[in-house]
This record gives structure tokens, C-alpha cells and sequence, in this order.
């Protein structure tokens, strides 16, 4: 249980780090779309390893094979399967890790609920697993572009203490993907690399916020009640391997104002469209798209793995040490920025059909 | 769509605000549960309007009726239907909004959405909807307790800047209840009546921070990939009316350490179970309870409604002018505290089901 | 579990035989249907017991009331609940069933399963729970006669060994509520409310035959694999009380032919429509809605609560005999007719509104 | 939308039958439990196209690759993913049918729907689509074999107008298998291998009824309502492709008895167990088993590809005669069976988690 995503755009992954692959299932998506193996490897290369100086060093091609779901270049509406298998494994770095339990990492949590545990890596609670829902996402980018025009940018908004300062209003994936620690101010960007370098050096990690804009959303995206939109990108978003906090808009700054300080007021522009002169909302209001663009934030820990030495047990409890061996990221923002896109994406193309298929019946 | 929550055990509410009722159906409750209609009504009326002179003058009694799924004083295994007749409405205070736009409010994306809207108040966007979801967290909270012990507490952190020191290892419910505010810092709670009694009279609102607290929860619950636990508390409390942010353990303060200084050490305690020293993780590892508490922290914006002449637009789009005249309250925190408890509660149960179903066959 | 169906047009009921009310809530209904308490209560009244000599004389007026999601004659879009009251019950006459297992009821299964069971009346296995069907029904038939013209018309085909000759492509309503057992040929009708008369004289039961019609279905309605449209229709008549089998089309029949006969070959009729000379398939091919005519058919048992003594046993095991003495129908057919059509009408429904979510999107 | 079928333990297909694979996501089984690919080989088999001279002569191997969740021979309760290449695919065989639609086949009605269609076979509509439905039985029955002893038997009790005699309460796998076409009443066989060879000849093809018991079903299972026992198993052999008609215990039959002659009375067994002393109920009684055999039975029609010609027409609408030159069943009872019989395993062990899940917490 737990592995599917979404009501009507249904994405159910499967695979663990170290078995024999990586995949996901896509349920729901329309039919006749075009899109080809080549757009959805471009999302899957942002999200590989080895992408980079910055990056863990596991060298995986993470090359998708379609199984399913296609027909000469179309989407038959019918289930994509999409399959990348798992090459360059280590399992010998893991040893260790078959009996001690790697701190602030799910092995011991794994052990509690299952009885059992794929210790060659990271299982189901590898990074790895989210190469299924990046390539589900490139598919939903695709609709939601096609249909209403809507553009996905993530970027690194702050790494440990450094914060960018970035217009979500106007970044273009071109700038974010300018640099390769996916900060689209330049400034702001080299200090990262460095700061990350130099962490690397210390065998140490860090973590920072991945902030992301939806443009053009359609109004009236979303749900009342549970469904809100903002609800199912918290759950898209918490959801990703190491994330520890989630905000939208104005978010936990907001509680310092006040009401007539934080209200965003109506107007109606040029063009005859009722739109607020600010957006502490973040682009939704009781849940539902208002057509301003939609602003989150995510907090994501600093990478458990790490070089240096660090108290432990081993599953029978007994205390020992741990210093890993396995090749990890020092810092997982980079390439956690796709992973963001990606579920925005998930939950704003299930959300568009949802809304097709309820609300535009008698309502235009 | 939208308006159920959970897979095992599972809640739909219903009703706006000024309809005949508000209420709730709860499937998949196990059976021969003992609870009475009035532990139901304790938390209701920690949720209702008019409890103090802190919250909305609006008078509901917020009484309860079960009209199904028990018998004898316990639960029969189907579901259980729980309806709250709607009151003390007056939707004259409201005929203004029938084509005016309050901002922040939903009016305008339910407008966009529907094309047609209770404007009776806040028909489904209101707070009155959670009234279900509170009468079912009631439910859930007495399973988790005699199935495992399990323990929420939620309580006032922070109301605009006042932030309160609290230890959420020992804080109990009788503090949360000892005064209005629900701060169970003594200290604390004074200055932030006296700040909602001032922003009050300003005809203003404020905002602030719940933080909930669940001890006892059994290692194991939870799911890996999109149901962890934390993404399904980060959605549960995200569908709450009002909330803008989300953060679990260490939160977006955890994105200043690094991993060293952030990772969770294990060692064995007296008793031989393996715990770790601190506890960044929030009680959470991989998407699965580890036994530590879990801490989660969620940010409420400012009330909409003020009394406060705002600049907004009517449903043509045409400019005017609003100050609130329906009654409402200044700051939602001392009510949000039983919501938050709430969908807490939910999320715990239905993975503590989910967990018994699919994972106590084989495992111990 | 188990009280919900649908998937965008999602609907739970609850509701005991003799507790407080029984009722539905409808999720994902389309905004802006206007349609009235009186148009629902037309549906509930064909359902209800005491209708007719040759039903139950139980008094129950099973007058709805809807308690939100409406709003000046139009449906909001939000969570629409109907709920009856229960009047007429008789719990004195249920005393011996709180010890005594009825045979082919549920008693004793729902002692197994739940160990407690509300046992005056039937409780959950009510055929009074369909009451919220019927209402439910009542709405999506309205949906999909304004969207598609669609028009479902059930009726009874069989009583016993008595077999109506009916058209299925030309019978109407009208000729349905013509007479009180519900059977559009009026000779075989005469024949049927007869033997009902005489089984109710012998303190016996009978079952038979209904079969259901839906035409105008728009091409195109279903889909592949698990939920194909005859499944969705197999399980919702199926989740019937009292159903034991379905047919669609040919149905057992069909398996005596071979498959030159049996095939339904493909003509262009004069407004070039692709249209079947034959309708075997039951207006459905491989899950999907052809545009023929749907036709099914679902057996019913004769009822199993009778008057004459049977052999049975206590909830200890001892062993005894039982003669009911609670109002029951002798024939449970010509109230079953509304209930099929109401399940028909939603599985079309939830189908009619997931084509439009899905595949509506660049299909035209 | 349509390729997932169960709630606790799920199961997504995917695949065309000219595409890159077919195969199976499980998602929600119990950790820990024991399978070899061997053993889901085993059920592999007994559905492959080729294994007997009455069945297709295309040829397949149908061998199964286990990509994730499994370790050491153990399930690990993260998804299990199962793929089957296509191999002997002859898309020249079905060249005509890119253009010409198959009389009584989902080629007109995918085209309908999606606007586009894998013609190099079934695609999605293929009986190939059902080889993830039987690896994932091949689990479901281990492991309600495993914990409840629970048998499964499906076989061909008729065969056009032959039908067979047969007992379900005794009749064994080696008995079924003892022949190829899957009747274990060997007079009966030898009669429907002579009769279907018959047919081969002619160029047409004959349908038949498979029958399925499941036995040791633990009292409880199923739900009330909506998901009764019953409901949930119709839809899942009404899935299947081709089935048209679907009895559970007594079935059509049942409705030419009276109550008493076809109520199920109660004894108490030697052990003190509650029995009833006929089965016309077929082991179900208000959607929850009550611990008797499960008989049910499925109408197939005769398959619709023949090497007959008939009349059909192009997608343009233009009328023109088809001649079947693909490889085809000229009757699918003998690879049904496995099917039926996998679909029967979904639906117990679905519900026998679900029964643990919601009814073991406090009743025992």
C-alpha cells in the first residue's frame, strides 16, 4: 500500500535501489497526447547521478524503456509503463548495513514494520524510487502544458544559511538550469557549489529549500475539504526522501502579520480579469486554484548518509559505529528540484482532470 | 470529489454552513468499540464557536446526533453517520457577499469552479465543515488509545510573535485546557489574550502556530513512498481552513544544520529498545513511526474576515469596498488546536489499520 | 469499509434498519443541476414498503430530506446528503433474532465478522440501506438524461417460472408503473401479482428475474480491463441484497451458440452511424459501450424470511426453530426494480463523468 | 483509469499484446511471505497460449521476471513488479485489422473512446492483459493458503451444451489437470476436446461456463454492502474478457424454487461448528462468507475471432467481410480457468487483509 499517487492521473511506482528495477505505472493519462522516450529522458537526466561535480558519483544512465501505454509516438490512454533498470550497484558497500542501522535513515523503521529489508542500498526508501515519479511527471508536464499552457519552475532557494533572491514570477528553466547546484541567481549559485565542496571535503552534509512556481494554473483547480490543492502538494512534496517541512505563499512568515496586512486584495486588471494585487494566498484560496500563480516551498534535511563516524546499534541492539561507505549526495537539492516539479506536476494534472470531469458538465 | 480522507478507516464529510447540517460518515471503524455520544461532544466543543470571549460570538451548541453504526453504546463495524443541525445563522450578514468578493476568502475560486456558491456564509469553505472531522478524530483518538496507548496532545505555540516554551515529551491536555488560548504556557497564554483582545479591537486578526504532539505511536505505522506518515499528516492538517505551512521534527530549522550535527544517533535504552538520542526526525524515519514522538508544527494565517474596510471586486468584476459585519473570529488558533488533534488522530488510525491489514500476517 | 462506490461520482450510504436514519452521501455530483426533493422523492416511492398489496405492509413514508449540498434548486458541486428518517419500527418483533440466526439472512455472518449486531430488523443488511441508492440513483439518472438522453427502464421479466415477453428496445416507463408488480406485459403481470397472492397465502416466498435497459449511452462509456462497464454493472447489481446471479446479453444463453452466431456483425446505418445488427454483446465490446442498447438481468432469490417454521440454531449453536414474524415482503421483485435501475445509473454515471476526466482532454 | 483492482492488497496491469511487455504492480502484500518465480511460473503455464492442441498456436513462453519486491525468496511489502516480454508477435497477421473492425471485439469501442489504437493485435483488449492478473493470483492464493488453508479450484463444467458433473466440494487440481481441457469428469472431457476440435475445423469457434469453488474461507470475510463477497467477485471474473453471465450458489436456478424450499437452514456440526445443511447460498449470506463452500459460475461466449467470414466494416464506416487469419482460441474455457481462479484469489485475499485491517482490533 502507499505506492500510488493521484485519482484520476494514477501513478504507481515500484522498484527498490538494488533490485532488478526502477519503474512506475501511469493510469489515466489521456489519450493521444505526443510526447516521446527522448522528452521524458531529459526530466530523468536532471535527476540522475553522477550529473555532476556536486553530485553523488554512482553512475547510473537511468535510461527509460516504455512498456506499454504507447503507439507510434501517442499515448493510447491506456497504462505507460515505464521501466529503468538498476546497474551500477555496489552491494558490497552495504554490507555493513545488513546488520547496523544507518542513523536518521529508514533501515531500522523498515525492520519495525516489515520483519525484512533489501539491505543492498537504500530498498524502497532510495532516491531511486522517485525516477518513476519524475518520468510520470515529464508526462504531466506535457498536459498541462499542451491543455492550459502552464509552466512548472523549481530552483534551489537556499542552501543550509544561504538564501537566493529569486522573482518566481519571472525564472525561466533556462536560468535554473544555467548552473549545476539548479540556483537560477548566479551569485548566490557559485557560493553554493562552494559551500558544498566544501562540506564534501569535511565528509559532512547539508539541506536546504526548494521553492517552486505553477504558472497559468486554470482557476478552479482543486477541491474543497480534504482535496485542497494545497493538501495534495504537502502530501506530493512530504512524500519525497528527505523533506521536513512544507509552505505555500506566505507560509510561516505569514503568522507575523495581520489580517489587513496579509488579505490579498481584489482587483480587476486590463484585460477584465479579477486577480489580486498580492499573492500572500500563493495561487489558492480555500483550496482551489485562483489563477495567480502558485508558490510553495519545501525543506529538505541535510543528507543522512555521511562520511564521518556516527553511534549506532545493529539490529540486535548492540551499540557499534558507522561511517558510510556508499556513494551519496552531500547535498540533495539539486537534484531534489526535478522531484518537486514532478509531484507539482502529478497533482496539478490530476487535479485537471478531476475538474473536467466533474465541474465542466453544466459549468463552462 | 474531495471530501473523504483515509483508505481504511475513512471519513466524508459534508454540509456548508448554512445548509440543514454539517456532519460526518465514518467507514471501516472497528467494530465493538465503546464510546458515547458525549466523549464525541467533549471535543466538539473545544471546536465550537462562542467558547470564550476569545473566539466568534456566534452561538452553536454544536450538539451532536449519531444516526447510525452503533448500538448498546458500541460500534457496530459499519459506518457511523454524525450530523450537527446548523443554528444561529443569519444570512442577511452575508447578503453582501452574495456578490461581493471577500478577500482571501474562497468565494472567487468557488465561483470560478462551480459557477455557483452558497453565499450564506462560507457554505462548504467554512470551518463549520470541520465539525466532521473533529467528531471522527474524537473516534479515532479513543481507538489508538486502547489499541496502543497513544497520546495527542496539540496546543498553541505561537500567535504572531509571541512564541510560548513548551516541551511536547511531558505537556499534557489538562494544560492545553487550563486557559482559552489553549498555550499551555502559562506566561505565554496571558500576552496572547491580551494581543487578541487588542487586535480585536482594531477590528484586525492574527495568526499563529499549532504544535501537536503524538507520544506512544507504535513503530511501524506508516508507509513508505506517498503514504509516509508525514506526508499524510502534512496533507491532513494542510486541508485544514486557514493553514499555510507544514513542518515535521527539525522542520525548516533543520535546513541550517548539517547532517552530522542533524542526524538522529540510536543506542539501546534500559529497557532494551532501540531509541535514538535526539529526535530531528520527528518521530518519523523513511515515512514509518520509529516510537519517538511524533512533532509536527502548522502555520494558520490571519483570519480573512475583519472588520476593516478592504478594496475587492464583485462578482462582475466591477470595484468596491468591504468590512466584515458577519461574526467571526479574531484568531483561529485556540479552535484550530482540536482540528489539528483531529486529523492527526485520522492519519494515525487509518495507517494503524493499513498496518494490522497488511503487515501483521506474516510479521510479528 | 465497503459503503462507498463510484470513483468520481462517488456515493456512501449508511444506515441501520431500526437506528436513528439511513441515508447517502453523494460526492463529485456536477454543479448546476437543478433538480428538486420531489424528483428524488418520485424514485423513494417506487422503492418503498406498504406500496402495494403485494409488498410489505411495513409503514414507512421514507420522506428524504437533503441536508446539503443544494442550493436554490441547484447542486452545488459539494457533498450532497439525503437522509430518512426510520418510523415504522417493530424491534418486539426482532426479539427472537437477537439469539435466533434467521436462515439465508446475514445474522450469523455479521456475528462472525463484527461479533455485534443491531439486531432489530435486519441492521445494515436492510434492504432499507438502498433507500440511499435509490436517492442517489435519482440524481444520475437526471444527469444523464440532460448530458446524453439516457434513459434506464428496469423491470420485472420473471416471478418464479413465469417469463414476460418484453422489448427491451421500446419499453417504457409508463408500461413499468402500470401495474404493482412492475412486469410491462400486462397478461403475464395479471399471472404474477396471482401467484404472489397465493405464496403470501402459504407463508412462502418467491424470486424471479429483472432486467434493465439503458439506452442513448454515448459511445465510448467504460474501460478496459478491471473496471469494464459490465463489471462495474456485474458488482453493482451484485451488491444487491438478495441478487444471486447477472447476465448481459446473451448472457448463459450465449455460451450455446458458436461464434458465427454469436457475433454481432457491423453495419452503417442512414445517419452513418456504425451501429450492430445484433446485440449480443449487450451494447458493450470489451468493456466500453458500443452506443446499443445495454441489457442485463439479475436473478433474485425468493425472500428468505417466511412465515413457515424452519429448522435453525441460537448464537450458541443450540438448536431451534423459527417462524418470522416481521413484515416482509413474499416477493422482493417489484420494489428490486428501482434499485437495479438506480445502480445501473450510477455505474453510468461515475463512467459518464471519468470519460470526460480522461479522455475528453485532446479526443474530441 | 481502470487497471487496479482491490483495496489492501492491489494489483496493476499493464501492457498491449504487441507492445514490450505485459505484466503486474502488487502492491500491498504481506511482507515475509515465501515464493519462488517457480511457483507463479507454475500458474503461468496453465494460461499460456500453446500448451495444447486446442488451444492458439501462438507461441509464448510467458516467462515471468520478478523486477522488485522480493529478497532472498521472501516478499519484502514493498511493490511487487512481474513482467512477461511479448515475443511471437506477427503484426502482419493483424494488418487488415488496422483498418477493419472485428465483429464482437473492442475494436471499435477503443477507437470510440481513445481516438487511437494499438491495432497490431488486441492491444489492451487482448487476453494477453491477463497474465498479470494470474502471476498476482499465484501470491493471493499462497498466502490465503498459508494463512487459512484456504483451496481454490476452477474448471470447465460445460462446453457449448455439454455439461459435465461435477462435485465442488471434493474436486481437486490434479483432477482438473489431468487433461487439456480442463474438465475433471473425464467422460465429459474427452466429449468437449472431440467437440472443440470439431469446431477448429469448421473455422468457428463455442464459449462454455467455468465453475469455482473456494474452500476453507474463513467466516467474516467481505463487506456489507457495497463490496459484499459476492459483488466483489462478479466484478472481478465479469473482467475477465469474454464473460457474459456470472451465478454465485444457486444462481438463475434459484429463482424457480420458494423460500423454504431454497433457504440454507442451520445445524450445529459434531465440532460445535455452525453449519447449514445445503449451500444454495454459495457460501456467501449478506456479503460476508459464512464459512461454506464458494461455488460461483461464468459464462463465456464463444470467442469472437473465427477463420468464418462475416460482414463487418472499416473505420470509416464502409461495409466490408472480414476472415480471422491471426492465431486464435477456438474456445477459451480450458485458459480460462487459471483466470477465474486468479480472480478469485484477488477478491478473498483482498478482503481476508481488509478483515484484519477494520474487524480483528477488538473482536477476536
Amino acid at each position: 500500500m502507499g505506492n500510488t499517487f493521484g485519482h484520476l492521473f494514477r501513478v504507481t511506482t515500484f522498484g527498490e535501489s538494488h533490485g532488478g528495477a526502477v519503474g512506475v505505472i501511469i493510469d489515466g493519462c489521456p489519450p493521444l497526447l505526443e510526447i516521446s522516450p527522448e522528452e521524458i529522458q531529459v526530466e530523468l537526466d536532471r535527476r540522475r547521478p553522477g550529473q555532476s561535480k556536486i553530485t553523488t558519483p554512482r553512475k547510473e544512465s537511468d535510461t527509460c524503456e516504455i512498456l506499454s501505454g504507447m503507439f507510434e509516438g501517442k499515448t493510447l490512454g491506456t497504462p505507460i509503463a515505464i521501466m529503468v533498470r538498476n546497474q551500477d550497484t555496489r552491494p558490497q558497500d552495504y554490507e555493513e548495513m545488513s546488520v547496523t542501522y544507518r542513523p536518521s535513515h529508514a533501515d531500522a523503521t523498515y525492520d519495525a514494520k516489515y520483519g525484512i529489508r533489501n539491505w543492498q542500498g537504500g530498498g524502497r526508501s532510495s532516491a531511486r524510487e522517485t525516477i518513476g515519479r519524475v518520468a510520470a511527471g515529464a508526462i504531466a508536464k506535457k498536459i498541462l502544458h499542451q491543455v492550459a499552457g502552464v509552466e512548472i519552475v523549481g530552483y534551489v532557494k537556499q542552501i543550509k544559511d544561504l538564501e537566493a533572491n529569486i522573482d518566481p514570477h519571472t525564472v525561466t528553466l533556462a536560468q535554473v538550469e544555467s548552473n549545476i547546484v539548479r540556483c537560477p541567481n548566479a551569485e548566490s549559485a557559485e557560493a553554493m557549489i562552494k559551500l558544498i565542496e566544501q562540506v564534501t571535503r569535511e565528509k559532512d552534509s547539508i539541506g536546504g529549500v526548494v521553492e517552486c512556481v505553477a504558472r497559468n494554473v486554470p482557476k478552479g483547480l482543486g477541491s474543497p475539504v480534504f482535496d485542497k490543492l494545497e493538501a495534495d502538494l504537502a502530501k506530493g512534496v512530504m512524500s519525497l526522501p528527505a523533506s521536513k517541512g512544507f509552505e505555500i505563499g506566505s507560509g510561516f512568515a505569514g503568522t507575523l502579520l495581520t489580517g489587513s496586512q496579509h488579505n490579498d486584495e481584489f482587483y480587476t486588471d486590463a484585460a477584465g480579469n479579477i486577480r489580486t494585487t498580492t499573492n500572500r494566498s500563493g495561487g489558492i484560496q480555500g483550496g482551489i486554484a485562483n489563477g495567480e500563480d502558485i508558490v510553495i516551498r519545501v525543506a529538505f534535511k541535510p543528507t543522512a548518509t555521511i562520511g564521518k563516524e556516527q553511534k549506532t546499534v545493529n539490529r540486535e541492539g548492540a551499540e557499534t559505529t558507522l561511517a558510510a561507505k556508499g556513494r551519496h549526495d552531500p547535498c540533495v537539492l539539486p537534484r531534489a528540484v526535478p522531484m518537486v516539479e514532478a509531484m507539482v506536476a502529478l497533482v496539478l494534472c490530476d487535479h485537471l482532470l478531476r475538474d473536467r470531469g466533474q465541474c465542466r458538465v453544466f459549468t463552462p
